[in-house]
């Protein structure tokens, strides 16, 4: 019996960026290991919340955990009902119950979604990967909308419209993530509603990704695109990044404004067939997380704050190196680097490319683990690097910061340095390892 | 803004039956409600364990319910052992665990192996339908292989030789269903090898669904064809219908011996990009399940008892009817009906395709849910239903036969009438159905 012959169209489809991360880590230790380095590293690259699952939530699994029967596929009526209420009230949509579906995860709703709607679909890079192996394994023709020139990592509505001017005259499907990976970046209402009149002009709906929604420093600042151009949102939510529960895999998607109950059915009858539902334990935790209200709110206020002193300090430790750009997230996990100002340094010094750069930022002796290049969507030429702020003890934080927060400038820059001090340790690697670039004493070598 | 255009491959995906199944009985119950009648449904449709969820698997997700970091996306190591010991246990077969991947139920890893593997796919009928659908959102070109002239609903090795002869010449995957959905039937150690044999001449592999192994009721009869071809089988097996957690959503594939770490690694890449992984607390119930030998053999063994005394009685009672035929299931919860020979009958009764059977059945006075036609892949032409002996209360019967077992055939039938009522009540109106069928007082009219 000859071997196992897998599909032409695996090998096209990229590995995801955590995936990547790790084994780019794994293979540091080795190479570290063989010359006698205890190969400790500097985390940058994981998108995960560092903070502890809320006690609803926990309460609630543990409860119905005994919940084994069958469910509906795009989530029970008490759980969709709770999602609706939830972002009514914290998002100012106003939505009909039927109108959401929740299902394992955002990606694999966002898999079912892709499989739903005919057309092309259009992808800003820079951007999260996600997406775009999904798009191949389905055989969906993408476009990448490049934003990183005049756009400032954002779409703009004269660059989407030069883009679908172009495309052939059909349904398209524009991701918006906002606010945004990796650049942590927020639309403002007046953003947001220029980009629905071009889609509304060209027959463009927007699977408006919001995961980082409710992690938006300065809450009130957020707009959702689903109260903009309602009629055309697909709006996804997931547990994973605001309730610090990736591992639990419960998304939901609030469907747009004056969806038919057949194109509901169809969704359900797409996602049944795929993954069946959402595990039933994890739809009560999910219930429990959108109801919880007065507890979830502290819990997220507190996440909140804590993310914006972590992540905005360090961003701006970060800024302060010649010759790069950083941008300051609103909000999320993470915050971007933009290297190409430095290109022709970079070139030097043996870094030919994007991809280049997590190789050689984790080489020894910096150990700076990151995501770069192709696992963040960004073009094979420009020089992007993105650096989540998570590496830090989430548990100990949020405990301090709900006995007491700090209450000044001053007494947040103590949180910041008690609690990110692996992080700032890694920063100044990261400027060590820029300064070994700039004045020659670094030449990257792939390993 | 015009409305959302589907994909026109989403008309071609068949409803999986359970949602087509509920909507059967919601659907009856409006139009019984119209005459005053209050519906109640004999339900003979749903391929649900009634049994609880063992407590080990209870107590292990209540104990990690705050494990909310990101997983593996082909199972954590220490649950991808316990599966391994388990079946090499339970099953006789030698697997090294790095061969073992788990993934969002058998539905989510078989869609990414589909996912995985080129060639063609050849689907059984009838059949479960899970199979099919998946194929057409992956748009995998699938040959149905009919089952039911010689082969008495299995397939045997020179029908499948004679269909594989006549196919191209590359990789195939032969879907293998034992114990079998909807028949209940078992493959003997000669058949399995007979099939491998064939197999291994034609370059094809089997993706083995055994995820009703663990409910043979005569557990040392089961093989499993990982033990018969090695080299050649995935072998896929599921929480859902063993240990009664069809919620929880946790399966298992074994990898053919020989699979390369290249190869897992591609399932891994190919399941992060579709959903994530399974979620994290209920991988700890899985390893649970699988690790708890005494407790778990213990509720095996009762419940395959169970099983065997409610299923192998309900289908010799109805066995005892004029003109069908019927499976005596060995293993899980189904038995079929064979109707083709009273098909001049049906078809006089203005029942013309097996698509029309289960609301011929549904209909007042009968009542009686089932699943035919399409929902079990049967040809339009042939008149089979698929029988679910699902409909009992498995908790009291659970602690009644963990109390005291039934310890002759006469108690066994006491045990069956007690918690069999009715079911045993449900299938005397299937042969009033019959009868009024055979006399001419039933003319059936899409609703």
């Amino acid at each position: 019996m000859a071997g196992i012959i897998i599909d032409a169209k695996v090998d096209r489809i990229q590995v995801p960026e955590n995936l990547r991360y790790f084994r780019l880590i794994e293979e540091q230790k080795e190479r570290c290991a063989e010359i006698g380095c205890n190969g400790r590293m500097f985390k940058f690259g994981l998108g995960q919340s560092p903070f502890p699952v809320p006690a609803p939530l926990q309460k609630a699994l543990s409860l119905h955990s005994g919940k084994g029967t069958y469910a509906d596929p795009i989530g029970n009526t008490e759980l969709r009902e709770a999602v609706a209420s939830f972002y009514k009230k914290n998002f100012r949509l106003d939505i009909e119950p039927y109108r959401v579906i929740t299902g394992h995860g955002a990606k694999g709703l966002i898999f079912s979604l892709f499989t739903l709607l005919t057309g092309s679909v259009i992808i800003p890079s820079p951007g999260w990967l996600g997406y775009l192996p999904q798009l191949r394994i389905l055989n969906v023709p993408y476009y990448r909308l490049y934003t990183h020139g005049a756009g400032n990592f954002k779409v703009r509505p004269n660059t989407l419209e030069a883009m679908l001017k172009g495309l052939v005259k059909t349904q398209h499907l524009l991701i918006l993530n906002n606010p945004g990976n990796p650049t942590g970046a927020l639309y403002s209402r007046e953003e947001l509603t220029a980009i629905a009149d071009v889609c509304r002009k060209y027959h463009t709906f927007i699977l408006s990704d919001e995961v980082y929604g409710l992690l938006t420093y300065d809450p009130v600042s957020f707009v959702s695109m689903g109260e903009i151009y309602p009629e055309g949102t697909f709006v996804i939510h997931s547990l994973s990044a605001g309730m610090g529960a990736g591992g639990f895999r419960l998304g939901s998607c609030i469907m747009p404004e004056g969806s038919s109950p057949a194109i509901i059915r169809d969704v359900a009858k797409i996602a049944a067939t795929i993954y069946t539902s959402s595990a039933v334990p994890i739809q009560e935790a999910g219930i429990a997380a959108y109801r919880s209200e007065n507890e979830m709110d502290q819990y997220l206020d507190a996440v909140r704050n804590i993310l914006r002193i972590m992540t905005t300090r360090l961003a701006r430790l970060c800024s302060d190196t010649d010759g790069i750009r950083v941008t300051i997230p609103k909000a999320g996990f993470y915050f971007m680097i933009d290297m190409n100002p430095m290109a022709n340094l970079l070139q030097n010094a043996g870094i030919m490319y994007s991809n280049d750069l997590a190789p050689a930022l984790i080489s020894h002796p910096y150990h700076i683990a990151t995501v770069t290049g192709e696992a963040m969507m960004a073009p094979y030429g420009d020089f992007f690097i993105r650096i989540a702020a998570t590496d830090f003890d989430g548990e100990e934080a949020l405990l301090e910061y709900l006995e007491r927060s700090p209450a000044s400038d001053a007494e947040e820059e103590i949180f910041f340095t008690k609690y990110g001090s692996d992080m700032i340790e890694g920063i100044r690697m990261f400027k060590k390892w820029v300064t070994d670039i700039r004045d020659g004493s670094f030449r990257f070598s792939a390993p």
